[in-house]
């Protein structure tokens, strides 16, 4: 061993010893193979290396372990659930990953404010349950909220089903407590709807994904529980069809179109072959599909979404229509949707992308981007579907032919820069709701103007001037 | 004149031809009669001084600006309509004014896509009236929305009376162009529902006044427009008693509760005593009112606010209502709220608050706060109005006797104070909608906690280094 390598083994050997003082000997792994769940993303897409994983007890501790790590010069990774889909909860290269599983007490349910404060560890389940029970409604709603964290939601901004009513992570939250890159804790849990005493510091760590600070808690707004639901599944020729939908269900319902999810026929048809008990809601051959769910806490909804669809059934801008009579229905009707991933998973590897648009430049970007992803790759299967309400579109690519799909996945960079460019040909964004992570940071620092990566860079070096939180990430 | 002034008139004229060749003769200001309208805030409470006032013709002249001040090493005060309360858009030391009036032009309305892109001179109303035109609803709405201005409002994160239903001027902005301190433009305007790439800029923007970059564009969210409004006028023992009524109307119209205003009989009777024409809505003897106002986009929905408000008046919660039978009688009871600041204007001085509380701890809050301002100043009148709603509320204090009143106004500082102590007590913010500026500067730094102090001067220092923005505003 050199001289510099025992050095530095003995400099690690003190940092995890330090670490382990903070936490306790049963809340940090060392153990590779003990390790290794934590180490790879659910998707297991990346595997990714740590010197140890640490599980502390509350913030105090977490404030600790951070001011352990910057003493020492050693980079740091957050994890939450686990269940991102970029990579951004892996660490890279050896850093130490903080889970902030045991951070998962709900600190303060204020009925009356609307409001809920509690440790990033909480699942949004947890949340969404704790919020019923109090006859509110939390409504971040995602595939994966059984594992997803509070905290990992508002790291990455997460969005899901019901950003076109409630907003995104972003929106929800009202105050947050980070430590700081020097293991100092912010303590900014306001539960105000008005608070303009300062900047607006919450924001630079939400969506940041641990680059600038760790998120321990957080308070959130709560919303009136709706009590009537109402759910259809549609089916249109064109996606100008179902935006036109989409318009006359916000001039009639404003605020209570709870979701409206496009899938297209290929989706569709992927889950329908691979997930049993399935079958196809409507018997018109279309090539585009929309859930729709409006839902109010007065009244039965039902008849206004009925209203509406068949006003559009017969101006001849839907083909046909489902409507759901019980709570059975709704969540078979939901589970096409939600099964979606599932099914491609099964379908095996595809290329995917979480993009957004204005929606009135949608019809054209899909119409551009399918024919020249064609004439790159001829034969290739386009699944596309997403939350056609708030502009968000989830396009992943495939092809049928083994040889043409390895052809594509070794093209796969060619496939996204393809589009990505006419993303932002189109004003629309790479990255709708699953973050940047390690999947798309290239892609960001190739398509970000330098005016934004500037700022970006300053923000970075001035709050995380020795770089340690989360490296690889984003930046 | 000595040879370190003559270099320096040397200089500042030189600045001065610099700014006129950028934005020509008829938009430079130099003398200080003609600059005087510009140097008073509306309230008459703060007079400035400016080496000149420039009215840039667009974003590019804007930058151009802003580069030579940094150049020159001169600092900047952007201005938009000057209806700010803290004197935030007033210059204190002979900063170059920049008022943004001629970038008033709507650049985009993206009917499908419910987004609009303005210049930040345009006023809330020239956007409202935009807006309407195209059967949209831009919702930010204030008593000044005549002259104020779309920069402005997202320079102080402006508030009015439909947050509770639409959020503030933050939650309606989904992109921003900014000149930064060093003069170049950073082009934020994105028209995304969802968009995570990279850290999210325009917050840092938003709310700052000014002093991090300049707000010359900005891209708005636009909603259906509702087409029934029902406004009922409603008179309670009780805060507790107001907040129990906004508890019931949430549970049955969720979010088409679009204003819930809170107003003392001491206001009310202000109101009535100084403005012509107006009269008492109800007879009852109550010592709180409250102006409620539901929208729907579908259907009317006089009949789900008579039956709420009926069935609180028989829970005994309600001690008298009247409902807005047309547009006259909604007018002239909006008139009663909107009127209350001219009222107190006319009655004399008074020591304002624009404070937010958990609503929850409203009633007690103010209980206490009554308490502890009458020990300190018997006999003082509380003038408490605002959004309930939001937990915005706006405490008034003054004296009506008039050696009572000179006493209070010497003491002013310890009345707010003790107001703000009370506050913070209770988890609330000093600052809800009208900003801080100067007005509220030195009480920020005595309350703000010393982790968010040193967050907001390190951003501040790694973003303005030299310091010329908007100096001795905020920070």
């Amino acid at each position: 061993m050199s001289t510099a390598t025992a050095e530095h083994s003995s400099r690690t050997a003190t940092l995890i010893d330090a670490l382990r003082d903070i936490v306790g000997q049963a809340y940090i792994l060392t153990d590779e193979q003990d390790m290794a769940p934590r180490l790879t993303d659910w998707r297991g897409r990346y595997h990714g290396k740590s010197l140890c994983i640490v599980r502390p007890a509350n913030a105090a501790q977490a404030a600790q372990l951070v001011a352990c790590c910057a003493h020492a010069g050693v980079a740091l990774t957050p994890q939450g659930g686990n269940t991102g889909l970029c990579g951004g909860a892996t660490p890279m290269n050896g850093e130490v990953l903080i889970t902030l599983e045991r951070l998962n007490q709900i600190q303060t349910l204020d009925t009356d404010n609307y409001t809920l404060t509690a440790g990033a560890g909480c699942t949004l389940q947890a949340l969404q349950t704790a919020a019923a029970q109090a006859q509110r409604l939390f409504p971040l709603s995602l595939a994966s909220e059984g594992s997803a964290t509070l905290g990992g939601a508002l790291a990455t901004n997460a969005g899901g089903v019901h950003v076109l009513r409630y907003g995104n992570a972003r929106n929800l939250c009202l105050g947050l407590e980070v430590i700081l890159p020097d293991g100092q804790i912010w303590n900014g849990l306001r539960a105000l709807r008005k608070d303009n005493a300062g900047y607006a510091l919450k924001h630079l760590f939400i969506g940041a994904e641990g680059t600038l600070g760790l998120i321990t808690a957080a308070t959130v707004q709560l919303f009136p529980q709706p009590r009537h639901h109402a759910l259809a599944w549609v089916g249109v020729n064109t996606i100008a069809a179902a935006l036109r939908l989409l318009e006359r269900l916000r001039q009639r319902a404003a605020e209570r179109v709870n979701a409206f999810e496009l899938i297209d026929a290929q989706a569709l048809g992927l889950v329908l072959r691979h997930c049993a008990g399935t079958r196809t809601p409507i018997d018109a051959q279309t090539p585009w599909h929309v859930l729709i769910e409006l839902a109010d806490t007065a009244d039965p909804i039902q008849s206004l979404l009925e209203n509406t669809v068949e006003a559009a059934l017969e101006a001849g801008e839907v083909n046909d229509a489902v409507f759901a009579g019980n709570l059975a229905q709704s969540q078979s009707l939901w589970s096409l949707r939600e099964r979606i991933s599932e099914a491609q998973q099964r379908e095996g590897t595809s290329i995917k992308h979480d993009i957004s648009l204005p929606t009135s430049a949608i019809p054209h970007f899909i119409e551009s981007c399918t024919a020249a992803l064609e004439a790159h790759f001829p034969g290739l299967r386009i699944l596309c579907f997403g939350h056609l309400g708030d502009g968000n579109l989830h396009l992943n690519l495939s092809h049928p032919q083994p040889a043409e799909q390895e052809r594509l996945m070794a093209q796969s960079e060619q496939a996204r820069r393809i589009v990505h460019d006419l993303v932002l040909d189109n004003h629309g964004s790479i990255a709708a709701e699953h973050g940047i992570g390690q999947l798309k940071r290239d892609e960001l620092r190739r398509t970000q103007n330098p005016v934004e990566r500037a700022l970006m860079t300053t923000l970075k070096k001035s709050l995380d001037p020795q770089g340690l939180m989360n490296p690889g990430k984003v930046l």
